[in-house]
């Protein structure tokens, strides 16, 4: 089996590529080629061989088709450009994250049309699909009617895909993802880093600033919970999706109120102590705005599973990435 | 003002244009420039005066630009391959019915870009951008999952239309539209075509087809219906709408059997006496896909209206049909 993933130097990516780098049978055939794709060249674990990397911008002429020419049984589509950054400029956002979407669906569509073929497509949405006002637990058939340009790509893409499949031309699963806490490295400056930077840091010794209340509500998965979809969505049996591909995943709803306590039960009141409260009402604004809950029916009877408490979440990151301790 | 009508020599297009013709100030201002497009040449009713028409295919290299570069205030995007056709010819679909509009939205992105302009853009959307299951009845928040291409270009028409108001590019707004019945003229081959044909023709002492069952449910709106849905979008205050601007319109749910009983009260049981019955199982089939019932609660309390029983339906199609008489 071939496997392909676009966006392989990002965050998920990379964990993606570790877990097939640790489990060669996690898609349960045999990995025969694995060739990863990403705007800049994507690290390689020592772990894997048959493998290739490619840095190559899918929205350029001609990308597009030339991935597609290796015929990969299964291709991760995870490449984007971020919420903020489709926001800030309007073509390179929709160059990108549509144009190049579609320019991927297309080459597959063509190469099909020579020979028979239709890979798995597995591609990364978001719940930036979804736009205010909310019910308090968004649903399975709740509309698509996102406030950012970035939602607004994503939903076509969700669109395409769903066409694409029922039409046959590939075999597509849209992955809504939750936001993904806690997310390993630095401090970032994405409004919604802080549900990930006043876990992270504590437990590594450091600050962290808090700029909403404690009362404010989020939905959240782990990392290994999103390569966890990503693997899932390539092994399972597409007969029992049906026409609606687009899947939002499951999840843990909770307060920050709740994060806090659960990394006081895991690493104490000192570690608690380190958050410093900083009250931003900017960031307060743009958090406001955001799902706080779904009921995510569809993907966890297709079996798609996730975190149930923040105590998980943290004991994940421990594992994952502090090598078992703090 | 000036107002452009894509799309004007299709059949709700001729309609709103008479409307113009009849009512000069259906729009509130006076349209001191009225400029008509369809891919063949527009018929121009007498009454009109300042009006100028053109051949032109809006997916074509340059078109849109043109299009736009005479700054109309109030632009009707109604231009589109039908259904059918867009499912049957994949590329011919896409590059109409969805490049073709988003080259329009980026012309008039463009343009602004010069100089301030930010026109009305009224899109005429269908409830093909649903698919089954549904709901018995389909409320504002159902989500979009078209089982036709048609539907899935309509479905992303819409999304960009919501994008580009929310940046302010255009002030637009999509239009949902139920089954038009009576639609005027010849039988012709479409699948719906029968919700029409049972009236139409027995209403002009002519025979018509029956290919379903009585109990088959569907969603009507009178020609008329539409043409006001139309006006109304042009003038209404769109700070009432918010960001989400795409519109179920409102309609009739109603069985065959209600326009046949509806058809016995205004024309006698003579004229009823001219359907003939013959169940087609493949008509049957695709019918039994569409949707049956609607809550357009949104869209009624924006002040669109529609007919409440099919006794209106025919009366409408007899006033502005038939003369008044039948």
């Amino acid at each position: 089996m071939h496997v392909m993933i676009i966006g392989a130097a990002g965050m998920i990516g990379r964990k993606l590529v570790d877990k097939l780098a640790a489990e060669p049978d996690a898609l349960a055939y045999e990995i025969a080629k694995l060739t990863l794709v990403d705007v800049i060249e994507p690290p390689v674990p020592a772990a894997l061989s048959a493998i290739s990397t490619l840095a190559l911008d899918l929205s350029s002429e001609g990308s597009a088709e030339r991935l597609v020419s290796s015929r990969p049984d299964v291709i991760y589509h995870l490449a984007a450009i971020v919420s903020g950054e489709a926001e800030a400029d309007f073509d390179k956002g929709y160059s990108v994250n549509l144009d190049g979407t579609r320019a991927l669906f297309e080459a597959i569509r063509r190469e099909g049309q020579r020979e028979r073929y239709a890979p798995r497509l597995i591609f990364a949405s978001s719940i930036a699909v979804f736009g205010q006002p909310f019910p308090e637990k968004i649903g399975d058939e709740f509309f698509a009617t996102p406030l950012t340009s970035y939602g607004t790509q994503k939903a076509i893409c969700e669109l395409l895909l769903a066409d694409y499949s029922r039409r046959g031309f590939f075999d597509g699963i849209g992955i809504r993802l939750p936001t993904i806490c806690i997310r390993p490295g630095k401090p970032n400056k994405a409004a919604s880093g802080f549900f990930s930077n006043i876990l992270r840091e504590p437990l590594a010794g450091q600050e962290a600033i808090l700029p909403v209340d404690e009362n404010v509500r989020h939905w959240f998965a782990s990392p290994r919970s999103a390569v966890g979809f990503f693997i899932h969505a390539a092994r399972m049996d597409t007969g029992r999706i049906g026409p609606r591909r687009n899947l939002t995943m499951p999840g843990l709803s909770a307060l920050v109120g709740e994060e806090v306590e659960a990394l006081k039960r895991i690493a104490g009141p000192k570690a608690v102590g380190l958050i410093r409260r900083e009250p931003d009402p900017v960031i307060g604004a743009i958090v406001a705005g955001w799902p706080t809950n779904f009921d995510a029916r569809r993907a966890r009877e297709l079996g798609f599973t996730a975190e149930s408490s923040f105590d998980e979440i943290i004991r994940i990151h421990i594992e994952d990435e502090l090598g078992g301790k703090i």
